[in-house]
């Protein structure tokens, strides 16, 4: 079963800011990137949409730490690993890593996301609801080894 | 009845690029804000979400004229002006105003927008809809003059 | 010498708005990263950043008519074709098409830009300069069937 | 000396995405929209730009808790305390909060940023610099009091 995937992307100049990096909001932006590629992989979706249904995955927590840089025109990799399948959400790591023109890999950032499974009432209010049993069967959380190695690319 | 608003904002530093300017694509994000604030200065919804129902305000034409560049911590000052009522549309016309510090102010864009009413429909398209009358009440279209004339702080 | 070039780009779930579709905004992004894998091909720089010099590319003019929205997981084409290549600036068209899943594609948008060479002063104001000759070399104006033709894959 | 700061904003409508709410990514620029202007308040510059130099604040790590949603119109309180005021850095706490109809104010989301003083060196990289003398008589720490208290209007 799924329980890691790494998504490239490449750096768009409205990503930069007038300190000439990346704006560090984007960062996050990548890491949903990598989870609907995963999501995609996996044949989960992401977002379900009907008259009067709406069942999605907000945000619990995401958190970022910034090791490099990232520029204009630079290819990123992003790799996620599912830490933990719970009964109503999913935590996952992230690693971004830029590409050096020499073939090396330099870590950009390391994150950590819980998105929790919620069904939008009709009163507006979101309601966490427990993972389904095909969801289960399609992803599971990674070895220990597979959160902790360097990621090869 | 109100035709004209004129909204005003701070550039914020996620909304600049790596050449130290305002990336262009947030001066149609402006415009948007002015059309907001507009509605509600006017009594109306800008989209109306209820289950198995969405009406709102597509955009069919979006356009901009770049005069003066924009950076971090500027005041704007987004002028809206009502070109145009028709059956499912209206048309905009925008003109940004940067603040400068011995009061004067320089204009940075001139824009135009056509949006209009549209429901989605169960099948997942957008079919355009008739203004209501009551929207009609509230919004009209400005007389030649102000549109043409310089905009008054 | 090239005047066409045409980039492929998934839809994140980020550029989506609360209508469920792709904000308007995001297809001025779009036509962004077509010009930057253009000029990419073209072994020309986007912008051009040393100690005490910055030459970049100012948006002069852009626009963009909606003809069909996009949502999250789309994929799409963005065609971008050279108009005019000008003393200082050039003029692109674009056409943007989402990839149905019967093979077919719909035409999103088409837009324009009107796009300036120019440098930074340390005055802070922007100054044009002439496109320098070798890359008068690279870009090149589109011949008139190439902007009016409908576009393959 | 200021240790704390309160921004308020407007949800705009291009912060929201597909399902209805905005978009996790934009807590983190509301979270730098408070820190410019506690900056602002504190007379203290966010960016320093001038030929052959630039100084700014590149973030180390940024967290959010998430715990009610936002949506298009909210009216948001950012309120901005300082942790640690570091030998080439700050630590933030930020406290978002929605102002609901009744008077009350939902707590939305809970915040840290960590940022270091850098300056971008000719080669390209950043080198975090010590924060000179004037600004840590411009800004200094909350005391625990007032990272702990529920913050008032």
């Amino acid at each position: 079963m799924p329980y890691e995937h790494t998504a490239t992307r490449r750096i768009e100049f409205s990503e930069t800011d007038m300190a000439g990096l990346v704006h560090f909001s984007n960062f996050f932006k990548y890491m949903e990137t990598a989870e609907r590629d995963f999501f995609e992989a996996a044949g989960v979706d992401l977002i379900r949409t009907k008259p009067g249904e709406l069942v999605g995955w907000p945000r619990a927590r995401a958190e970022c730490k910034f090791s490099a840089p990232l520029r204009f025109g630079d290819t990123i990799d992003i790799h996620l690993a599912v830490k933990a399948v719970k009964d109503r959400a999913i935590d996952y790591q992230f690693r971004i890593y830029r590409r050096n023109e020499d073939g090396s890999r330099t870590q950009a950032g390391k994150g950590r996301m819980t998105t929790i499974l919620a069904q939008l009432t009709d009163s507006g209010t979101l309601q966490s609801i427990e993972l389904p049993a095909d969801l289960r069967e399609r992803i599971t959380a990674a070895p220990a080894e597979a959160l902790a190695r360097p990621v090869a690319v």
